[in-house]
């Protein structure tokens, strides 16, 4: 097993157990709406934007008791957003991770709840965290919903991202949606450890434009995976790109240019870190591994 | 006009600026969006939440600049949750305030989006606000939080009230669906200005007690009206309650008994107020309204 996936199996087992801590017990009612939560919520994610944080954390030496409440809370977030974006009125998505949707499972009304209480309990996570100074959890609140709202974040890129569909648009276009859809996320992700580090401007800004080159190069690899692997491999359903008409990086520029075109995002995301010499090793092994990944 | 009428109408113009402040311009992208988060804000609401910040502010005295923004996100909240609730998948309401609902005038998925913005704004509206001390501020967005989510808060209580439907429900499960599903933010919204005010706990309970009163009055009121008022007076579909089979204070109690139970909850978060004498006259004058309204 290499560095990263020894770090990366650790951080989704810690954040797991956050998670499970913080999440109501199914056995508390109400109790459908506790099992949706965590239905979705422990449904196998890659834990990506977790183990960004961590990798960040680890690139400034933080405690983890520092940051692994935030993890948690970018989970959450990142998980609210799946289940509504599989709605019916969204991207009517049946299969995520191999699995059911949450509209599936259970049923429409719990899902859009299931998703507003992650929501709720996400910024709660970060408030009662009594490991950060007070100044710091206020300004993660503030940039997580920045992150997850409009017009900087990730429901402003749900939302230009349907209005796209079934029309042209250009790479500009596409590049604001993703900046947005997947990248405003990630980059809080990467940001959130560096906040909670009190690293300096220049640090801070280094990690920023490492992670918005990787929220790109996530969104690059997404669409090519989306374009040419199996329903079964994606656990997702394949080819709903091009069955809704959505521009992607592959229906605008093709397979081989879109593959071109993540090399060079991966190219200009680890020439981010040159700032930080080898104390990167990790972030530069995640830009390689989203590059190459499978799923 | 009485000091109530004055103050009430003050204060919902006070709330309105600055929510016309906090919320994404109509012209700024993606303007379908913001429209439809604008639409459902500036629709007429009674800005009952935010009249209670600004009645528990004037007990203690409390400036105006330090409970507006609570206020503001009191009624993003509020307004989020009416959005999502109107859906098709939950109450399937096509009417509010005498105006279509926002998945009419906009669609399903922008009104998805447009209650999810509004939950993350309500955060960062706090987060930022920079007229209260930071450990306020996080005071606030946790029970905020823990006032919108479950298993304590507002969505709790709507997926409570939905797995309700064609059940047979006792007088304690009814409650138990109120008092979080609109009780919750009605007791938080007295709470924040206690909070902000810095008031011992004392006051603090005694605040906190009425506005649970309070919030079963404006339930059981609700109820009253569904069950004897026209769509018209309503400004939203009359008779749904009985339409679809929910239990609610008239249905368990009849018309006449619920009138009663109404009177004496009243009298219950009168009561409460003796604690303040005559500094509460505001206070009182709220529960006196609620059990006289007519919409």
């Amino acid at each position: 097993m290499s560095d990263l996936q020894e770090f990366s199996k650790n951080t989704a087992r810690e954040v797991e157990a956050v998670l499970d801590k913080l999440l109501p017990q199914a056995s508390a009612e109400p109790k459908w709406l506790h099992e949706a939560m965590r239905w979705s919520t422990f449904a196998g994610g890659k834990r990506f934007r977790p183990l960004l944080v961590f990798a960040v954390g680890a690139l400034f030496d933080v405690p983890k008791t520092r940051i692994e409440r935030t993890a948690a809370a970018v989970e959450m977030i990142h998980t609210f957003s799946l289940i509504h974006d599989d709605l019916p009125a969204m991207d009517d998505d049946d299969l995520r991770r191999g699995q059911p949707t949450c509209h599936i499972k259970f049923d429409e009304a719990t899902a859009i709840l299931a998703g507003d209480a992650l929501l709720a309990l996400a910024f709660k996570a970060i408030a009662d965290d009594g490991a950060l100074e007070t100044d710091i959890r206020l300004q993660l609140i503030s940039e997580l919903a920045e992150a997850t709202g409009t017009p900087q974040g990730m429901v402003a890129g749900q939302q230009l991202d349907i209005l796209s569909e079934n029309k042209e648009i250009d790479a500009a276009d596409l590049e604001r949606i993703h900046l947005h859809k997947t990248g405003a996320l990630i980059r809080f992700s990467a940001r959130s450890a560096a906040i909670a580090a009190i690293a300096s401007e220049a640090d801070l800004a280094a990690v920023t434009e490492f992670a918005t080159q990787l929220g790109l190069l996530f969104q690059i690899t997404d669409d090519l995976l989306d374009a040419t692997q199996s329903t079964d491999v994606l656990g997702k359903t394949a080819g709903k790109d091009e069955e809704r008409r959505k521009s992607t990086y592959v229906s605008l520029y093709g397979i081989e240019r879109a593959s071109e075109l993540a090399g060079e995002t991966k190219a200009a995301a680890v020439a981010s870190l040159l700032h930080f010499a080898e104390r990167a090793d990790l972030l530069r092994q995640i830009a390689e591994s989203t590059l190459s990944r499978t799923a």
